[in-house]
């Protein structure tokens, strides 16, 4: 494994220490594994509050910061953090307005916040939860036993619920705009290369030279669509469709694109399938109307990107417009 | 080869139609090969200009927008833009305040440039150039025959320049301010494994399973420092010290670290590394006012990082830390 780390069990530390180094104006510790906004007044707007495994870098603690989250709480590499630092976050962040909760899908993470939201019940915090299940390689939408697991999508909720927070919604309100969010959007990821576990050192998904996985999870979770490899308007022309399908997005409405490098593959080659993602979306006459390609949410050195895809309205579009000043995403 | 592309011969034209898509608020293209901010208001003030090869995304055109370049010319994948375009654009850019030109020092940038400037003085055009040469793996400083290639440095470049003519500085103090940047900063690379050309297939510097390269260039041009692969802290203490030396830097002196991941580097590994300058420049009493840790000049797939470290004083402070707007660099 060619990675730059010390001893395997000191990586999540190390890699906080530095993180919070590198963005010392935006965010700091405000405990082990505990990241706060570096600089934040104490006034009463609704607490945005995550958790998830580290290894995904810049995901999710690199979103804390005005008009996103205000604390995010990381495990250990692709691990749920346990429940007794998560009910500290939300006992940090509990207030009046209260608090969102943002969980992705993911069996570890879940069982976690399950544990906590009793916790935060029985103490009478003030807390919503919200759970974001966007991989539509989970099976149909709404079909009875589908378990879609939550990948970048957490970013454009955490995005919007952030600028409602940030624009004195009341908890409500927040949880209603994110949650109108979530039920509009759909993810399909494709990998092309493996990754190798920093702690452990075991190889995630070994891909055949000549194939690309359509449907892949952000572990290495099998997906469907072994494929040959395809070019990048093949791809675009197999992925934005299943997409579209999910959603029932018709002709004249707005959709948001993000592309999220998951770790070795290119902006130069997200930038070109977007290209093709815009010509099949005016072919269709439905209007791309906001885009974002970036590496949002990674999976280490992995080949391949999640195409995420929103249906967006005139609020939607105001507060994904709205400034936020994080490590990882910054609008001015 | 498992990238993205289309035809190899469309790669340059499509992923720039693509990287407008997804920044269409920051820059548009004012012909083939020519990024350009997207509004901007007729006014006088110094314009910051670059050439350089594609392939390297987010560099350079990512850096186009308010507060840091007025235009960037791609070339074709690893190669620099022919003059043609390059006398346009600084045609385009010029104006009373006059133009700066910010060249890396690779042979093709550097020929296209020199004829560039002939013609510039030729036809009366207000442009001084300057050359970033700051890979201290070309041999010592000031040493005869030393030729040091242009590395990420060309960032705080840019955004020095950048800062200062949106400031209303004259050409010649833009120039002098960008040019101190310049003979106060210093850049290393390492590289742990190798990346393929997405055009010609062509592969670029193989690395044995366990070794890594220090000083390797970021076209897989040889480095000196072939070695047994390093934790974080040992790369961080065989190459920190290298750059302070080169810089002379002694205690009390203030200095910004900058870490490009070249490709497939995860921000948690270079998060590591940062812990680990931090103790060092602790160690020797030097203070490490700024920090930034992400990718901004890529090799492809590469596995590695630039380690880059600049001599700062106040006014490079402010400028570092005014406000800029473009795709891959955001100061609020």
């Amino acid at each position: 494994m060619k990675k730059f780390i010390n001893a395997p069990a000191n990586i999540v530390q190390e890699l906080l220490e530095g993180f919070v180094l590198a963005n010392a104006n935006k965010v700091k510790l405000a405990g082990p594994n505990l990241v706060v906004r570096a600089k934040e007044k104490p006034r009463d707007k609704v607490a945005i509050v995550t958790l998830g495994g580290s290894g995904h870098e810049p995901a999710l603690s690199g979103y804390v910061g005005a008009g996103m989250l205000d604390i995010s709480v990381p495990g250990e590499i692709f691990a749920a953090p346990g429940p007794p630092r998560v009910i500290e976050a939300l006992r940090m962040a509990n207030r009046e307005a209260g608090v969102l909760f943002v969980v992705l899908n993911h069996a570890g993470d879940v069982m976690t916040a399950n544990i906590v939201m009793q916790m935060a019940q029985k103490e009478g915090l003030k807390v919503r939860q919200i759970l974001t299940q966007e991989d539509i390689s989970g099976g149909p939408r709404g079909a009875p036993g589908t378990d879609r697991r939550g990948l970048a999508g957490c970013l454009p909720v955490i995005k919007i619920a952030g600028a409602a927070a940030e624009a004195g919604k009341s908890l409500d309100e927040v949880f209603a705009v994110a949650e109108r969010l979530n039920q509009n959007m759909a993810t399909l990821a494709v990998a092309v290369s493996g990754a190798t576990h920093p702690a452990t050192g075991q190889v995630i998904a070994e891909l055949p030279a000549d194939q690309m996985v359509i449907g892949m999870g952000q572990h290495g979770e099998a997906g469907q669509g072994v494929q040959k490899m395809a070019s990048a308007d093949k791809t675009a022309d197999i992925m934005l469709p299943l997409l579209l399908d999910d959603l029932k997005i018709k002709a004249g409405e707005q959709v948001l694109v993000m592309l999220n490098g998951v770790g070795s593959t290119t902006l130069m080659e997200m930038y070109i399938v977007l290209r093709r993602c815009r010509q099949i979306l005016d072919e269709r006459k439905i209007r791309l109307v906001r885009a974002l390609v970036g590496e949002f949410l990674t999976v280490q050195e992995m080949g391949g990107f999640q195409m995420f895809l929103a249906r967006m309205d005139e609020e939607l579009l105001r507060l994904w417009d709205a400034p936020c000043d994080t490590p990882a995403l910054t609008v001015r």
